[in-house]
């Protein structure tokens, strides 16, 4: 399946490790990781996934693609701000979130909005996401939630 | 100032009735209202506003302007679905939420991220929202954070 | 009914007093325009229709809604950069194309496939656009097309 | 580099194979390709990508990213409806144009407004597009065209 992974653009090592082991995980597991594109979060997942021979997708903000993080493997530019945020959790079968401001939650919203199931790594507390402690919890939720 | 208004599409008698006030105030105190465009809670201040002879944008995720509800006086239509959420609050120098599910949360998550000050009457908790329990606390309240 | 107006952002002294009598036509006569709300032939039009008592709407490819120009009565910011062009034209029954360049001719694309009638001032020779030579012509020939 | 390749969505058997020819050219010559992601050209296209193992990427106007042609590698749904085709050749370097109608002609208008060359084959004729009569000539004029 494909994985969207959200979380903050600016992160602390500790926060940019799991996510880049959430990375490594869905590229093993033979998932594709779709996410903003840019730095933190989306950066760590992205070298992640890619060591672990999986494919990511980064759906930018900007109107150029070349602004995509290193480990994007497919950039789409969007040129749309913040309205690519719904085209990021449109994009995947599952989310999971790893910490986050309110770029996240906005993306949460749309991804509860959407139905979309949800794993949390110490982000935002709502109804409808399945908090873990783990990024291998994280990646067993979501693909137990999807059949 | 312009107010963005969000919140569910189907709601109770109680916060139809808040949601008008709401409407009626911020009409009465001049000032515009932008809001999804349909029923619920965007009706219900779309009614109060043109009551008190304020003016009224819905901004659609339809492609089809028509489907507006009755009290929008300007309807802009999208086709581009929930990416409109983002340009209702876009649109607004301020929002006010009146309950609503996942839909309204995705609009709370761009507002904050846009750093509009957002009053919430019954709506989802979130760190960024200041809570008040009347129409008029909520109108109050944005017309002190704009200026 | 409500007219998109469409055209160059730079114009010449002529096709700017052309735009602006198709303004001041569509005002007079009861109709709402709606345009990109910037510079040349968005300014001319919204000036012309506000002289006549219209209402002028601009969907700006901006995020902030402030950046419209001065006649325009009811600005919505998009952030999209020229994806806003599909909502022009979307937002208009009919279309008048004023002269214009290569983001004319994207709007006059979506206008055609949007099925929307279309008179050209000037403008890029189309099938499907009804060429014209005066601002009256143009106003007589969307009324005529829209019912 | 990576070629946003458009026209119709329905078309006749020539214009599909040439349209395969020139995926096929794309893909053996190591370029990516990026179209609408529906039927007639974009199917052809990736069709004849994906047989010379290129990568193909179809930027839908659906919300449901299941809903692209069968020789899509990487789907991104938008959910926008028209507004997509802005993204279609937002994301390619330059741009192929195999016959097409209104659709097509307003991804032209965009495409030259973004200033990205354009070979046409058998498509509208506007200024600024270098109309080709051969797959070959098509991808040879955007390969001297980008460097």
């Amino acid at each position: 399946m494909r994985v969207a992974v959200i979380g903050g653009s600016t992160v602390s090592d500790e926060q940019y490790r799991q996510a880049r082991d959430v990375g490594r995980l869905l590229g093993k597991r033979g998932h594709e990781v779709v996410c903003g594109g840019l730095g933190g979060v989306m950066e760590a997942v992205c070298a992640g996934a890619r060591e672990a021979g999986g494919h990511t997708i980064g759906v930018l903000p900007n109107a150029d693609r070349k602004r995509a993080n290193d480990y994007v493997d497919t950039a789409i530019a969007t040129g749309m701000g913040s309205a690519r945020n719904v085209l990021v959790v449109m994009n995947g079968d599952a989310v999971i979130a790893v910490d986050g401001s309110t770029g996240t939650l906005s993306e949460l919203g749309h991804a509860l909005d959407m139905d979309r199931p949800v794993a949390g790594l110490g982000t935002h507390s709502l109804e409808g996401i399945t908090h873990v402690d783990s990024a291998e919890a994280a990646v067993d939720h979501v693909e137990s939630a999807v059949q």
